[in-house]
């Protein structure tokens, strides 16, 4: 738990996402993932709706994510994260704990950005992220 | 079962759309009803696609449905729908079925589409689903 | 806005929620009126986990739903409820307002409950509402 | 493609799935992959019901997924799977791919099984894959 986090974000399991096994299904992670990004960029002072309405549309390229232990109903989680540039791509390093501070999930996020439709270098992005960026 | 159906479509429940309590979540079933009613414009001739291309948005105003009896884990079900037109809005009776025609859920949707962002008289939906129409 | 709302809850839009045309998919507005209902629950002191540990299952049975106003992207909504008894169902009243008090979405979420397997006459969720019902 | 595939599925895109950018939400992909899983399972003649009755429950460990190319409105897919076991672990080689076998996504997804709620060597799943295999 020595990673570098600069955001974090309380969530609780809703019950619709749990399943006939009694446990949040896989899925439903990077739901919890992408809401943690959004809202993250949303205190970095720019919402997706922003983005999108400016032409500016990060898209997810690759995603690796270890299931460490599973959630179910009524459970809570802590989601933070911590991001860095690789080139045109962003890295958004993602975890996810119990409220005692037990790992749940470790994933790792890759967007690139399309500016107007078109891969864009990331400058926009690194930009707005530039507070952040290690 | 009298009713006038003009569409049929079979769909398997996927096992992630079943909950906790071992059956199908209730707000999975209106993606049961929308997708038959996109798959029923696809046989009608024009997609959801198009239709939102040429700045055509049907919207939902209102759902009615009844759950009659649960599908659970491996169910299979035949979606049937047929349509009628009251002045600007369109009423799909859509109802979903066991393979044996025992009655899962029974529904009524309403819906009046957008054009150009302006809510519409219909004209447009009236004249693609003029065949189906009773 | 005369309704006797027992309970209100703050929610947001996440992104993901929207679909192709902008807005909040017909379909999560049951997610939002369930996961509103179970928080409702949880603080009248019995979750749903507590109730399916004990075989004590809620079902919906009919829900009517009138969509009024759209959501979209970063969207904040309050969702207010009341209940009503009648015989073994429950009647959920359910209201989705924007934060300036324009109506979202209206609906009404009948409920049933089955005590181990077998549908109830509804005691048992009777005694657990007892404070709330109107 | 010299992937040594073993299950393929022909799948649509539900016009639901599609995000408020126009393409399929990342999320949904690992649907579509569980989906597929289980499909792949019934042919090989066991569904994930009977085994969850038989107290075993797979659970994924792991993804890794690379989105190579963005699905949208309309759009169908092909989903191919093969698969080799690494002790207790079933690594889940998927990929999908358009139509014209143009690649979508890659994933690998590995699986351990629970036996009655304890973490398994995997031999009633290998005894159950054996002739699928590498």
């Amino acid at each position: 738990m020595k990673e570098p986090y600069i955001f974090e974000l309380a969530m609780d399991v809703r019950d619709y996402e749990v399943d006939a096994e009694g446990i949040v299904n896989n899925a439903v992670y990077l739901h919890y993932l992408e809401h943690t990004r959004h809202e993250f960029c949303r205190q970095a002072g720019f919402t997706f709706r922003q983005m999108h309405a400016e032409g500016l549309d990060p898209v997810a390229t690759h995603i690796d994510i270890h299931y460490v232990r599973s959630l179910g109903l009524g459970d809570r989680m802590m989601s933070r994260l911590w991001l860095e540039r690789k080139g045109p791509r962003f890295v958004f390093h993602q975890d996810i704990f119990t409220p005692g501070d037990e790992l749940v999930a470790r994933a790792t996020v890759e967007i690139v950005s399309f500016e107007d439709g078109h891969l864009s270098r990331g400058e926009r992005l690194a930009s707005a992220f530039a507070s952040y960026l290690k």
